[in-house]
């Protein structure tokens, strides 16, 4: 029997607040545009533009934020009637800055923040069974009752059918320790069919004693992570996930698969544009891997379409907010090839 | 010897981010400005603009928007040198969606805060001793440790010569139960010199067993408090404070002045304006009346200088960002009539 | 009318686990006594063995370790129907060594502990105004929501004529700065007629930017506090209370009372005894303080009953499960002198 | 080249406190015996007597009760120095009254404790890799930091030869969920080479959506957990373990080996004592187990020590205190016939 959902999405959710006067240090921002944001929330709106059908599964607080949120999901034809209001709990917000080409101070409103309680109840009253994919983020691991309640998810999915997406997501501010990020996701492996990252990501993973991570820049872009990336995507294909989806930039995105005969490498050609604002550039490319792959198209196809929101996005000033349509796609890869 | 600062603030600051949409619902803004604000830190914009020489002692993280903040009121002039940076404290955020004349959806983003977290040694680092006065604010009170090193504070700056005067700020939503507000509140009230606050906040002062506030708006206009305010006044005069400004919106303000003879009632009257945002104006009321009383003026002319600093801030659309200069009063006052 | 209770007690109460093995040093103890304690708990089983009808205002976990103390109190005659079990929180707990005469290391388990979490709600359902007596502890003011319910509570009941005792508790290791036990103490003090504290207790109370608490015992025995304690006192009785009681340890009490024509200062002579376990002698003398008080006794007698009361216990393994009745009194003056 | 240690155990310590009359209802409870428990220290008790070379790697806050338990252990010639002294912690506690033969009411006081505080860090300053096994227990992963550095402690384990045994201790009141503690286990597993635990305990780490643990009686005796216990090992030894030693109470121990040709059952019978206090005979257990396994014994010779550790244990009052040595284990199988 067909699934009500193409993909379920599990985790943050935030009120994006981007400067508008790009290029300005943070201290002279005069003012900021109002977008939604968050990994799984982005990646929802992604998918859901480009044709597929979502549901959300994340918890905002009983506030006016929280309100904006929702709302703003809803207005997409997301499903959010399983995201829950946590009492007490303020709903996420991330201030930034944008500086292109690489600077992107980040200033997270997340203590005490709504989508980190999602408990493993919340889990049980959504449709994980009635979706085609689950994704989760790394994030959603950093603390519970988040961490037990996304590790549930997966394995239920697993149980009952649904593949298993995890978008890497590492934002080490948010976790106590950053070698504590490597060891759990590495132990969250074993409930994964796919797994998204960045090469940085993919080193992060492998974060133990012998690994470090270059933190300077964590708050401002992305954090460095040093590493064999190579090693690493074949260590996480050892650890329980079929398929990889490293997402190379510029460069585009391969797809490692795993087959009886060993590991396919597949490269998907990137789309060259100029930065703009990288934030969000991965969420729109995960939306359009899981649009593609929800549509029984190849792997290959899938990575080109998923290169091809990316680069559009990354030209944008926002996330959810400028997630291109299948029709956006249409036009820009006119321009730029073909998927 | 005469002190170095007029006066010296201290409690909270954010970065408050108001809706440019004015009149929208909250779910449909598209752009925020970016100011600064909290009331100890806009009554010492406010102050330092009209000529006063002030000191801030507020307290932010180690983030981008703690830079933001710092930035602002060093550039206006203020010294910001005794406000402390807390590791692990999140600097305050303020989301603000602007509904005329009386809807202004508040989102507070104060979970484990920087400005909280003010000690006893950061206060005994300040120059409370050499400042004429100290301003605390009702909000200051709502934690620890911030509740303990401001009491201490107080009692320090009344030791060393120092006048206090507490603006009430009452924010029900930053104090577990309303009524604690209350009772704090008066056991605070031997250490203070001079009360600045609206009717309702006098009368969120005597809430004990009797009193209901009216929570209903808190988070969208201020909160309304019953009571008997004129009873609410002279109690308040009876346990401390020797003066307290009564805020009574385009009515002006009243001035309840402790004599031998009994309690002076001094009625200042206001400006008509047309409101477009209060937030911030009873900050800038309190700037102009400590600006006043720090250069000698009268009760009166100090109290009607509050008024025209709240009716200019009170047609703008922002806090610290808008408080006029003494150009700007003398201009506004010529409209409007005199001192 | 006739009030139901001589004495309501609010705050701690917990398991007293005290040594058996007197004089071994910690890490060689083998077994514990035990008993219940925890300041105000003591105070209410003194003064009901004493002959007073009293009510017990704390709270205890869902545990047995709360059956273990309520169970206690009942059976000692105090009605504990007023104190409720907090769920998610423990019941406290103490674990002491005994060596005598001066070494009393002790550890605190009061994490998250039940009876700090007393709220104003508890106060409003328990019988303030129906108690001739209300007596609270410096520790209840340590942290919220006890603090401003202990302070509504005083509040209470001055406004409903319930006389209002504080036992000043200074226990350094229950608040985060020792500086904040004092701001915090003289801010309450508006709200209370007779203080009770030993010397080093009431010099606590002063503290501010100079005094200095020598806390190298504090977990040993009572915490040092210099200081000039007749100048304290003073202090004291100028902020509200009218009268002190300051508990001299082997010389006995001395009670400070204001009148129109100044302080009296009654002595009341101590009893030689050989000190056993300080702990709870100081609880005893107030029991036997607010019995007398409570019967109509002058200062001196009740003095001289705390003191009796005091001695009893000092000689004592435990602090509640020893305190004196009348005949023990009895029989203890007898051979020691009169009352 | 030898390894210094025969084991390294990592986890909860405590003070436990025994009831000496035992037989009584909690709340007629006169006197605690004091004991050192805490499943991973207890594993450390019993091993070192039987006389393997045994480190701790716990934590203890800075008081009393943390001398008296690291005082303990290294009198046993246990190695100590790897476990830190968490500031701003407490020692974990143990309160627990005897009522034979089911009933053994337990209140934990570990909010806030020090042994949940391990780091990574602490990890990496023990000597795992210079461990010939390292053993970890359930409630090591029930919070962060520590669950994130007992996974850590795993995967360091595994890569450097060390075999990595999991006492599977469930206790639930030390989790938000019961069910976080199935999802979290499973997860653990692939870093595991040996499980040690009771049927229902073994039945926990199953719980899923379907699984209904009983938790009524946790707070006085084991919980009881629902399942087919033979299914769950067979699932458990799926998962990444190569061994499981399932306790079996009064009928001895079965070993589960994975061997190429399917998974054997080995019966190492019980001995028949009568059941005085069952805390503590599962770690006594593990402590045979071990010191068996370390020192080349089969799987049924092992099984067999640790059922007569765990049988001597059962008979008596407390945890650690009364592990078995080898002469006793030598008198004892004297008595109920051989190894």
């Amino acid at each position: 029997m067909a699934r009500t959902y193409d993909v379920l999405t599990m985790g943050r959710s935030s009120i994006d607040l981007y400067a508008n006067d790009v290029g300005a240090a943070f201290v002279d921002i005069k003012s900021f545009a109002a977008y939604v944001g968050g990994c799984p929330t982005n990646i929802s709106v992604a998918a859901q533009r480009l044709g597929s059908r979502t549901a959300l599964l994340t918890a905002v607080g009983i506030d006016q934020v929280g309100d904006f949120i929702l709302n703003f999901c809803t207005n997409e034809g997301i499903e959010t009637r399983y995201s829950p209001r946590k009492a007490g709990h303020r709903s996420s917000a991330v201030v930034l800055g944008i500086e292109p080409p690489n600077k992107f101070p980040l200033t997270y409103y997340r203590d005490n923040c709504a989508d980190i309680e999602l408990t493993i109840d919340d889990v049980l009253a959504s449709p994980i069974a009635d979706a085609q994919y689950l994704l989760v983020s790394g994030t959603g691991f950093c603390k519970e009752p988040s961490r037990s309640a996304t590790l549930f998810a997966c394995e239920y999915a697993q149980r009952h059918g649904t593949t298993v997406v995890l978008d890497i997501d590492f934002r080490p501010d948010q976790w106590h320790d950053a070698r504590a990020f490597g060891v759990t996701l590495r132990s969250v492996l074993r409930t994964v069919d796919i797994v998204l990252g960045t090469e940085d990501e993919i080193n992060a993973m492998m974060m133990g004693e012998d690994n470090t991570v270059t933190l300077t820049h964590s708050q401002v872009s992305d954090a460095r992570v040093s590493g064999d990336v190579d090693v690493a995507i074949d260590t996480v294909l050892g650890m329980g996930p079929q398929v990889l989806f490293q997402k190379r930039g510029a460069a585009g995105s391969r797809v490692h698969v795993v087959t009886p005969a060993g590991i396919d490498r597949i490269d998907a050609a990137g789309f060259p544009v100029e930065v703009y604002n990288i934030l969000g550039a991965g969420d729109a490319y995960a939306g359009g891997v899981i649009h593609g792959l929800a549509h029984g198209w190849s792997w290959h196809r899938a990575a080109r379409l998923g290169n091809a929101c990316g680069a559009i996005v990354v030209t944008k000033h926002g996330c959810a907010n400028f997630m291109p349509t299948m029709t956006d796609i249409e036009h820009f890869i006119g321009m730029h090839g073909d998927l």
